[in-house]
């Protein structure tokens, strides 16, 4: 198979393999900027979902936003814990505070809901575990927001590395930027380790960690991290982390992510016998520029970004219609949050820490 | 000043101030792929160098390369060690095995010869600093032949820097991998720990590391790491090496170095208000690619590759015909030494381990 047929129809939707009927209701929990800036947008040109109720902590100051959206009803969080339009929704979209993500989540499984939480599932891998228990009991799906495994940019490398294009992996180089203070201000919620469960490498080393998860579909075994603050607004979490992880086959991969430097991100993964590299793979809009090269051929795909938010939604939309299981299912998020602890316990001890299996 | 000020006259010599005359004779100490290759075309080249000695284990065999290059004369190893034409050169370039720099350099200052050696100085911190004693004692320079730091690319990186473009460096990513089987067979001296001091770190971790700190100006305090080996070939030294620095002012590095994947090389500095990334540059040649992203601004440089080899003999030359100390002096390669050492007892303990200062 040629080079240039990875790129092919490059924003295809390898996933769908028929066209459901219907449309999947959401309750959007948790109108933040993300929910306001990306998920509405998305879901209102999604083919398999609609939003149908939000939930918030300010339904007043949501009407607005609710009537350029045509959504009818507004519940408080309360409200929605205590069975609010309960009729009106098939599942939630969970984009709360992190440490509240299980609290709305497992409260939406038990009516029988699906749920699309945001990463991570939860702060703690107790409480995460408790999510995945209530969404099995349930019988409902459950699906982590991991926008990145549903990018066209991310799901061709995947192919190119599965297929051996680029001999083994060997060694990765991923990063993600993004100044928090400068988007988010001083009173963020992501600055309080209660809610959040950490920093950086919470909200944003995860996005290197899942995606070179899913590219490899291997979990790491091992990792040693250094964190660092020096800004006072990051005195309770970490601002900057550089982590390397061990996979089996011997792979490492040297990650960073910062929460107060210039905003970047960068994926390169060298094989014995090629290399990919994606630019600004985690920045949200993702420009479909994939340099691979293989032996003494270089090539480069460059096309217009796509809407990954976009197709995560039809993606769970599609899933829950067709009775799917999502690849980003909640034990993807609980492996990361028992990867991130470990990070933590690495940048802690200074000691290369091994990361625990969950089978 | 602008930021394409930085490109203009891309390859200006900044480290020259004045036109020395004459030029340096040069006895070249182990005729290699890389002498022979880089080394020899560029002195031929050079304004400030000239060769006139070639000293080889099997002088015969180096006839045809001393007449291609108009070299009068070719000597042993003993015979160089026991004063052969001295009278023939006023320097020497060692780039025998690492661990016989020091022998030669001794031998050349002990007779007040000016050294240039191929890093590392010698594959001990004893054995390094015997040689920087004996350069010291004889008054004689010694260089370390660092070519990256006459690189363009890297004088102009370095600049920006330092010039607060990016702001404050806060992460690095930065590889090198080459074949060195493909390259020299599994009959490489490469490949005997006694000869080399050590693997793909060694041989290959060393330019990320030594361009950082030559770019930062500053020395690490501190590193993790991890080094695989798979390839019975490599069974005596790092095939693989994984390795994240830290340096004062909360800068991390994440470097790796391979000796068993892709051919390839790359660096990016991430700054709290921009990025510098330069392309390839640590395979030998260098092209003259740079991109700079300055706030909202991105700006890439793309010129035609030059002969970083003969920036580096010219320097050379320049230093002693003028009596300037050359920054890549044997202190510059000493701190590489004590820095590597750490990184190996970092990969072998799985600890992070501090990096002591030679101050």
């Amino acid at each position: 198979m040629g080079l240039e047929s990875y790129f092919e129809d490059f924003a295809r939707r390898d996933w769908q393999e028929t066209v459901p009927d219907g449309t999947v209701r959401l309750a959007i929990v948790g109108i933040g900027g993300f929910a306001r800036n990306r998920a509405l947008p998305a879901i209102d040109a999604s083919d398999y979902c609609e939003t149908t109720v939000l939930v918030t902590g300010s339904p007043d100051s949501s009407l607005e936003i609710a009537d350029e959206y045509d959504v009818e009803t507004v519940s408080s969080y309360d409200d929605f814990l205590e069975g609010d339009a309960t009729d009106a929704y098939d599942a939630v979209y969970v984009a709360t505070p992190n440490a509240t993500h299980g609290e709305y989540a497992v409260a939406a499984a038990d009516r029988g809901k699906h749920v699309l939480c945001e990463k991570p599932l939860d702060t703690t891998v107790q409480r995460a575990r408790a999510t995945i228990d209530a969404c099995d009991d349930a019988g409902v799906t459950l699906m982590t927001a991991y926008r990145l495994q549903l990018e066209p940019s991310v799901r061709r490398t995947r192919e190119l590395i599965e297929d051996g294009v680029i001999g083994d992996v060997v060694q990765i180089h991923a990063g993600f930027s993004n100044p928090l203070l400068e988007q988010a201000g001083p009173e963020s919620w992501r600055l309080d380790p209660d809610l959040s469960g950490g920093g950086a490498l919470v909200d944003l080393g995860v996005y290197p960690l899942n995606t070179i998860r899913f590219l490899l579909e291997r979990d790491p075994i091992a990792v040693t991290a250094t964190t660092h603050s020096t800004d006072e607004a990051f005195a309770d979490v970490d601002e900057h982390v550089a982590f390397q992880l061990e996979f089996p086959g011997v792979v490492t991969a040297s990650c960073t992510a910062s929460y107060n430097s210039h905003p970047t991100s960068g994926l390169r993964v060298i094989g014995t016998e090629g290399l990919v590299s994606v630019s600004s793979p985690f920045g949200g809009v993702v420009p479909h520029d994939i340099y691979v090269e293989c032996g003494d051929v270089g090539m480069e795909y460059g096309g217009a970004p796509g809407d990954e938010v976009l197709e995560e939604f039809d993606y769970f939309g599609y899933c829950i219609l067709t009775g799917t299981e999502p690849e980003p299912d909640g034990e993807d998020s609980l492996r990361d949050i028992v990867a991130v602890e470990a990070t933590y316990g690495a940048a802690a001890s200074g000691k290369t820490v091994e990361i625990p299996s969950l089978e």
